[in-house]
């Protein structure tokens, strides 16, 4: 997507068949734009597990390209990809990712080749839930009176940040705005990591599409006030049964919606579906980080990134990095194939072919 | 209540009859410990604006003091009760006490008693809340096996810092303390203003009370986890049909304890009751503040409390403080009079004498 007035993917081979692989470093954004170079399996495990990517198709891709680095180092590749999936626990994407890899490498595909269509698919299946999303919102546009904005609440970044390009819930978002439709973004900052605020704000905003700001807690007051016509959220693991394990706090959202008539809608690339997991809430494994994230709060002072202390020193912390929202509580599920409810029954429709119970 | 070895109360007169009010200054905790002299109404004025002190109680102690003041400058008393009523637009207290000064003048009573007895007031109405709800957290004990602490989730600042003392969903929980129950806190961080990463998470640990910081994002998760037994907060104004106007969030909140059948209390002196109001979400006022406080995050680094920004360069925000709880996902409602359900018929079972309509 549009960085100013050039175009950049999250991720990219320095030269074609290079090992060095090249990334956006998100934890300089909103502040610094910086584009790292990762050299080694090493390196680029640590980007994944210390966040300089994130996100469920980026980190997938990310440790596909890992596994064509790991290759390149005559690594032992099973012993390489238990090293890539131990990074990040919640994505599925990941596992996902690293297996097809290692697939590939059972049937002697080209491992560079395979990362590339990884990468490139990723894209190409947000692209395609733009398309199947953006009828949700020329219908509410439809509705409006006196041209009146679409008003979108997301959380979190699911972003083009969050994956190759486009987005999840984004990539409805960006095509509405292509095609002209009066949209503005309800955006929660999302703490502790503020992925919402650093990144989502970053991205709309470089692109020209007109949001605002808002803490977490804001979501529910402004549904209940008649401020928010759609929610739009992206999804690091889906169970086959419809239930979304996304970022912390999406569940307090969905319960707003659900209670305000508000439509909640996750939108997600099928490689995000756990076809293993039936009931989300009890099954999809939570994230815990570091404390750290909780005590602190990273921003900018005279032009240096800075992590500065908000609570007592010595205070104990906890720091569930996702939640997992019911189907009952969700209106839809916006994927490449087009939409459906979140229920198997809904995923069947679509995937007949991929789902496995 | 306790800092470190020292009872405090969170204001006084430096000495008796003295134009000169002390405060805790707010804005320093939880990193430093600092005292504040105000001297003129101006001054008291602006520590209620600027936020100083904040707190549905503590507001109006202090504005009846800043009363007190307007008298020592022979003062438009008129004009001076105009003045401190537009300090801050949501809390009743503060419209409460002003007019309660007023009444005060008019029946020529001495004005610095009637500024003591409100202070007073305010912290024996607190400690009755701590007595009645404590047998809530009592009931909850007697049910846990193997010594397990009861988990009780809070949110913002309803301590005694936004109190005279003891404070109102704090109250239950001193006196569990006190009599020796296991309880632990989770404290929401409450952004954009972090009170509870600030304020209550410093006055519980100086009591000495178990508690652990989490982000705004966490609470569904843990009550959908079965890891709280119970949500107490406090209310900035409550209508007289039982709906709890209260910092942004704490609807997010009711809604999760709802749905996963948690005890959803509020605690409340009566004076927080606006009797002239039933339906609060319609008709509570809802303050805006500085979406400076959004884009940017108030902490500690090297010795210096500093704002650093999270957000990007000219990002737009908004900045709604507070929001209302909607009585029918309110358990009940602790007060000084004893604990009703959340409604006119609760009201009046406790407070015939006082109810206008």
């Amino acid at each position: 997507m549009r960085v100013d007035d050039k175009y950049f993917r999250t991720l990219w081979p320095k030269e074609a068949r290079s090992a060095v692989l090249q990334i956006i470093d998100q934890r300089q954004l909103p502040h610094h734009f910086i584009i790292e170079d990762l050299s080694t399996l090493e390196e680029t495990a640590r980007a994944i597990s210390e966040m300089h990517v994130r996100g469920a198709g980026l980190i997938g891709a990310t440790a596909a390209y890992g596994m064509y680095q790991a290759a390149c180092e005559q690594r032992d590749m099973g012993s390489a990809a238990d090293f890539l999936k131990q990074t990040r626990p919640t994505a599925i994407n990941l596992q996902w990712a690293v297996e097809r890899m290692l697939t590939a490498l059972a049937e002697e595909k080209d491992l560079y080749d395979e990362a590339m269509l990884i990468a490139d698919e990723d894209a190409e299946w947000c692209r395609r839930i733009g398309e199947h999303g953006v009828q949700l919102i020329q219908d509410i546009a439809a509705t409006k009176k006196d041209g009146k904005p679409v008003n979108i609440l997301t959380h979190c970044n699911a972003g083009w940040l969050a994956f190759v390009d486009y987005g999840s819930a984004t990539a409805p978002i960006y095509k509405a705005h292509e095609e002209g439709i009066n949209i503005h973004i309800w955006v929660d900052e999302t703490r502790p990591r503020n992925q919402g605020a650093q990144l989502t704000m970053w991205e709309l905003m470089h692109h020209g599409v007109p949001c605002t700001l808002i803490a977490d807690n804001v979501g529910g007051h402004l549904m209940q006030q008649d401020m928010v016509d759609l929610c739009l959220v992206g999804s690091d693991r889906t169970s086959r049964g419809g239930d979304v394990g996304n970022k912390i706090g999406t569940y307090l959202k969905a319960l707003a919606a659900f209670d305000n008539d508000v439509p909640f809608y996750a939108a997600l690339p099928s490689s995000t579906i756990d076809w293993s997991i039936s009931d989300g809430v009890k099954n999809i494994p939570i994230e815990e980080r570091d404390g750290e994230e909780v005590r602190s709060v990273r921003g900018l002072l005279d032009g240096n990134i800075v992590d500065t202390q908000i609570a007592p020193e010595g205070a104990k912390t906890a720091n569930y990095a996702f939640d997992v929202t019911p189907s009952r509580l969700i209106t839809g599920i916006i994927t490449e194939r087009g939409i459906c409810t979140a229920s198997e029954e809904g995923f069947r429709s679509l995937f007949n072919d991929r789902q496995a119970g």
